[in-house]
């Protein structure tokens, strides 16, 4: 038997180079399909009713004139018994298990703004509106409360029968924190206080639906098809064999796909009453308020610190919005485990509000976290008189204090800090002049971590053919981040097969095998190394054909770039030449990745760096330079990963400057749920200097590709850089994100005000 | 390891039932999409100029006026370099090496009415047709030959510049023939002649194309997108990786769809060209021409005879039309094979015709030959004043004679003898009075054998899930003949899974693995080993999780109807129990069929028997009974099995009776290219006394499923026996195929000459 083993790569050929994405022509010339592009004969189209209200009782809705509006081939409400499957959590979906499922797919008691109604089914998306508005809903408007500190008040307006805290505090704890603070020089306190984000991704949520019989198509846009198909099966109670869901290209995510929409359930159950395929797509304002969001948090961050800069306690309290369901995001993870510290307690809580159910959104949790902790850490250095980043340094863990303190595979903090720093020029940049206004300047740094559980194993498929071009089957998705690209990448690695000889089939459960939705970073982490041994495995079933073929020991062969050649790299076939394969005209590997490391833990660095500008006139906050330094191990594809980073910087900019969700406090409703008010970063807000440097160690534990992931950490200490920059630039500590010219402007006339 | 070898099946649960077909549904309800319905954005229309003429040189193609007609995009002529592409034998097409390939898609020497001559891309279809009519075409018209007799004529017009024969006459040679009639108590000699038929399948053939960039996907209508993968990817000189072919549904082919078809290439071009998704479906008229067919055949059979029974010698002489361009087709397997003689001597030759290329049509040559060979065998019972049942029982060999004698795994063609007579009723029916005008009776009895070689292995893929569904992924496309279902059927037999869970993929470049196109009756002979063993890989891996689950060894479980069973029989777990399923979400088996069997040979045998009236004052023959008794293996699925011999009687009906291409000496142009001249069976010209026998000798040798294959033996010898039925009814012996009323009376009246 030829040798599968995966064995580091040396020197690579394809891997690592910065290589355009595979599907580029398409994606740029337009014929990529997305599923908002998908187009079915007889096709109709859906729009949904959603409450206006912040809370409300739906006392009556009255769909006659609906019903008999032009074009109008279906009507659904919750009066009809195919529309009462049972919601928040959805069945089978995660977390599911043990939570609440009193809600409805249109329940009467809708607690947040934008709460599905009523659905219509028509010829044009034009009719399926007006018929919308033709529905006569009468409501029992209740009391409705969108702030969490208000929603835990007594006497607050209940969003949930069972109470507005959800669940009880949750802690964590380590060492005793009353004696580490004991025993510190500097003990600070503050709170620091984030605003709810909405994903916004480019390709609104939506779903185009057909039924086959009782067999199910969906064409969905999501972060992953397997994650869809299980909890739809589920609601429609059907098989997993009779729902199909295919993603083959989809318009971005953050973490607001990973789940089942209402909406696709709706497509559903109306392509089956009518008979006929239905289109629902989502309008952007109902995305603001129905599909997820990243939720506020409120963090009261305790912190002791010894005059040599040593750690000696972390204390965090933390609140987070649930929203008005079950799903919750937790902020206390880098507070355990980034920096050495003996004594950490770590409680949160969390309060439903009358607004739509957060999602995971891009490192849920710890963006927040990185708010909290980076300015701390930043305020400790100040007070104890140390350069931050050496700071951040001395406190370095090599081991995850949280696992009992097993070491990481490779922990390259250190080098993202000194790397970053050499990049920013850091020490200079200190030193330089902040100006004299109306303009001051200030640098700041941020660091951070991310984890990369890998949950279940995934299954892939690699053909070769017998004139040399392959193909890759995968049930990942790309969301847009080069997936397949990378995946290929592999492929063309083991094989020699240039990437244009690569056909790729992915993201779809009715042609390819089981693997996790793309989230948590974990798409390239868990997903190459079975694409890696799926190709190994067809190299050794060359290796044994070209061995049979030329009456040679197979270990007396290797294949390489497309030929198998002997011992002293003679060659001696092209693959064209192998009659077994010409005979068969195809060779496959199915490749599972294989188990986690058991003694170690697997984690992503970061460090970034940010420059920053502020007008102590205007309030105007402008990021002008940023250098990001990331360990996420080996780099697949530069040009993605640096793509990656970018969009995370962005992220980050929004978060730290500019994105907030408004709630009306009186009505419940959202005020900005639109793309003029709520304000996204766009090109111009976004440096043109921006260095992105990556931090490879080798890691050679994480798995057989040495990757650990990148999409997540980019975005996370991104705000807080940014923070400590405005900190650096003004003297002012701000702590409730995002920077707006308002909130500064506040701030400094609370300043001249103190004097 | 628990155990995956396959032993034969015992007691079935669902093999061998009568079982609707899966895709039943779709197909009846209209929403499975043939490659003819397919309709995609912005998608052109096309039509072909085709040659008017027998045999023609274009002198000149003037496009221009095309050019400039309403809604045209493209105009493609021999004078476009990118449509100058080899063709005849198509390049990669099996039979290519060696083969010429002096045509071109755009030939400017056309040597058959209906060969293309340009090709347009219009809005519409009537716009392509309108642009077709307004391309000026001149020709030089050569003089043609339509007859093989003619053809071979000095001065015949010559087809092929190498003349009008193709190849050396074959031979094939076993004992001395000269002995062996000198031996003989008989000799009988006699010209056999068949006529032209054409496929007629009720798709027409056609194709959809587009590309993606560089990559081209195809919705084609044919026998097995790996069949056309590979050639098409040669001809428009593409890797296999950025070539797909799709062919989920289609609407028959009997051996016209097994090949990469010019419309297909053309279409490509016009894509390419337009940078639009082109369709091009031709007419039924066109598929008359130029997309094969049952060449007509002429054999010379000698045959000698003891008095006892035993055949001392069999001597054919064939020949049979080519077309013209290289398609052999040989009609001498069964004169040496079906019945056991010392002495045989096989000599065919083919000659080139101007007409459109043959193709391989249901048991290609074997009709043809049933109906020589087994009129032979009635003359000679007769002559020897044997029962015709008994005489070929008599010549019974369960040995294969071309192969150095290597037993059959199974040869049940006694059975099939002595079974078919049971149920036939056949001595008394051979006794009553055959009415004295002016309809008479006559019944008739006719055997017949097939090869199932299997060519290639085929890859299959299993997967279960953890609700207990399944889903089966194969390269095979279902021609209507059941392949889908027959395939769940195995799934549903190894893993307890009803039919309707079992989700289907197939018949996709992109999707499944490789597998043979369907033909030769080989579908399921080759490919439900494949599937059996990918379902007992699912099983075995499942037994692993449930024993590591249990903690109990693999050897003391079974996995049986869904569920883990016990040693005495107590069923301890479900598959949605398995833990390990649950998280995994799939269990994948990947099957490859196993070897063929080496010292042994497989066929599938047959025997058929009818009774016809004929009438002697207008020449009309009618069937009135037929029954058909198969040893083709194991049955499947009794209703698709039953469905394929009858609709192989159906052919035979046509062969027998009514089908045959009318060729215009004088013009070179088929005179009755459509179905109102071209007569194929229907409804009311088959018996509604149809009796099908199955013979099943439990074969464990043939394959792991014990399959032989039904699909072809079921028309092999149909129209012999009708010719033997009409022989007893009138006396007449009648060599040419079809028995029209025309050459009935004609017969009749020369009977009534000689007195």
């Amino acid at each position: 038997m030829p040798e599968t083993t995966a064995k580091p790569w040396g020197e690579t050929k394809f891997v690592g180079k910065p290589i355009p994405r595979v599907d580029g022509y398409e994606r740029v010339s337009g014929t990529a399909e997305y599923p908002s592009d998908v187009v079915l004969p007889n096709m109709l189209h859906a729009a949904i009713l959603r409450c206006p209200h912040g809370q409300a009782q739906v006392k009556r809705v009255d769909l006659a004139k609906a019903r008999e509006m032009p074009g109008v081939r279906a009507v659904l409400s919750d009066a009809d018994k195919e529309a009462q499957i049972p919601w928040y959590a959805p069945p089978g979906s995660p977390g599911s298990t043990g939570s609440p499922t009193a809600s409805r797919l249109f329940d009467p008691h809708c607690r947040f703004e934008g709460e599905e109604i009523a659905a219509v089914a028509a010829e044009t998306p034009q009719q399926a509106w007006d018929a919308v508005r033709a529905i006569r809903a009468e409501y029992n408007v209740l009391p409705s409360v969108v702030d969490m500190e208000e929603a835990l008040k007594p006497g607050a307006p209940a969003v949930q029968e069972s109470g507005n805290r959800w669940g009880a505090p949750r802690e964590t704890k380590r060492g005793d924190v009353a004696q580490g603070f004991a025993e510190a020089d500097v003990v600070l306190e503050e709170t620091y206080r984030t605003s709810c984000e909405i994903h916004t991704p480019s390709e609104i949520h939506g779903s185009v639906v057909r039924w086959d019989g009782d067999h199910l198509t969906v064409w969905d846009t999501n972060q992953g098809p397997f994650g869809i198909q299980a909890p739809l099966a589920a609601a429609m109670s059907l098989p997993l064999s009779k729902v199909r869901v295919i993603s083959h290209y989809m318009g971005g995510g953050f973490g607001s796909k990973l789940n089942l929409g209402k909406y696709t359930v709706i497509a559903a159950v109306l392509a089956r009453k009518t008979g006929r395929p239905v289109r629902l797509f989502l309008t952007r304002e109902e995305s603001f308020r129905a599909v997820g969001n990243r939720p506020a948090h409120i963090m009261k961050l305790k912190a002791g610190v010894k005059k040599d800069g040593t750690l000696t306690a972390l204390q965090l309290t933390g609140l987070g919005e649930v929203g008005a369901y079950p799903a919750g995001t937790s902020v206390g993870y880098q507070v355990g485990d980034l920096y050495r510290c003996p004594n950490v307690l770590i409680s949160e809580s969390q309060a439903f509000i009358n607004a739509g159910p957060n999602r995971a959104f891009r490192a849920p949790g710890f963006p927040q976290c990185s708010w909290a902790l980076e300015q701390m850490m930043d305020a400790l250095a100040e007070k104890i008189g140390m350069d931050p980043v050496e700071f951040r340094i001395k406190n370095y863990s090599a081991v995850c204090q949280m696992q009992q303190n097993k070491p990481y595979t490779s922990a390259g903090l250190r080098e993202c800090l000194t790397e970053g720093a050499r990049a920013f020029n850091w020490k200079d940049a200190r030193l330089r002049s902040k100006g004299s206004g109306p303009w001051v300047r200030g640098v700041g740094v941020a660091a951070g971590m991310w984890g990369s559980q890998s949950g279940p194993p995934s299954t892939v498929r690699v053909s070769l053919y017998p004139d040399g071009s392959a193909s890759l089957n995968m049930g990942a998705a790309d969301l847009g981040t080069g997936t397949k690209t990378v995946m290929a990448l592999v492929v063309a690695e083991e094989l020699g097969v240039p990437l244009d000889r690569i056909q790729i089939e992915n993201a779809d459960t009715g042609t390819t095998e089981f693997t996790r939705p793309s989230g948590g970073s974990k798409t390239v982490f868990a997903d190459s190394p079975a694409v890696r041994s799926a190709a190994l495995e067809v190299k050794a079933r060359v290796l044994e054909m070209a061995a049979a073929q030329l009456k040679l020991p197979v270990t007396d062969l290797a294949f390489q770039e497309g030929a198998i050649v002997a011992q002293g790299g003679t060659r001696k076939l092209a693959v064209r030449e192998l009659t077994q394969l010409r005979a068969q005209q195809v060779v496959v590997g199915v490749g599972v990745r294989g188990p986690d490391p058991v003694d170690k833990v697997v984690r992503p660095f970061v460090a970034q760096f940010a420059e920053v500008e502020v007008n102590i006139r205007t309030g105007e906050t402008r990021v002008l330079r940023l250098v990001a330094a990331h360990d996420s191990g080996r780099v697949m594809d530069l040009l993605t990963y640096r793509s990656q980073v970018i969009g995370g910087l962005t992220m980050g900019i929004g978060f730290a400057l500019t994105e907030r969700r408004i709630m009306d406090a009186v009505t419940g409703k959202m005020a900005n749920a639109n793309c003029h008010d709520y304000k996204i970063p766009t090109a111009k807000d976004v440096p043109a200097d921006k260095t992105v440097i990556p931090i490879d160690l080798h890691d050679t534990e994480c798995n057989t590709t040495g990757t650990k992931g990148i999409g997540e950490p980019a975005t996370i200490p991104t705000a807080a850089a940014i923070a400590n920059a405005f900190y650096h630039a003004t003297g002012i500590r701000i702590t409730a994100a995002p920077i707006t010219p308002a909130n500064v402007l506040t701030l400094l006339e609370e300043r001249r005000k103190r004097g």
